[in-house]
């Protein structure tokens, strides 16, 4: 079961400072991460609902299934993409793991 | 450039109900949408940030561009895709529309 680690970035107090810090450093080290099968990411366009504009960019990451993923964030590479996701990332930001329905 | 319709989906009252409806009902309506390119979804299996479990599911609709998108909304199948989508979608679910970065 193909597995995905979803991040919804909220609002950065400096977007163009994010997306050049995001763009330049953090998604080389992402596509450094052993086992990643597919990265895709992109801000968000517009809101359809009348709530707040809470997240900026969403990227997902995709792994053939557990073991994958648990041995793509326990290699050096996936390490240090996690510490600098720790430096990037603005608060409120969500992470999650889901599954892909077949 | 590829954009994509993104719902995350609030924790139902009911996950099983939801679940029923949501694969039994709302996705035959979302297939049948004109323009649809590839349609991606997923329960949230685990959070890795500290944050509450905000969200269930999440849903997303490929579009090759916004004309495509806004055709595919425009269409009989659309409205009936979002008059369902009114229906299920429990309350504090989000909608927006992501760029999806090449």
């Amino acid at each position: 079961m193909t597995l995905k680690l979803v991040v919804l970035y909220a609002q950065p107090s400096d977007p163009d400072a994010f997306d050049r810090q995001y763009l330049g450093t953090h998604m080389p080290l992402v596509h450094a991460i052993p086992g990643l099968q597919r990265a895709e990411s992109g801000r968000i366009a517009t809101y359809l609902d009348a709530g707040e504009k809470t997240y900026y960019r969403v990227t997902e990451l995709y792994f053939a299934d557990e073991q994958a993923l648990e041995a793509a964030f326990g290699s050096d590479e996936g390490k240090a993409a996690s510490a600098d996701y720790a430096q990037i990332a603005p608060p409120g930001s969500r992470m999650f793991i889901q599954t892909v329905d077949d």
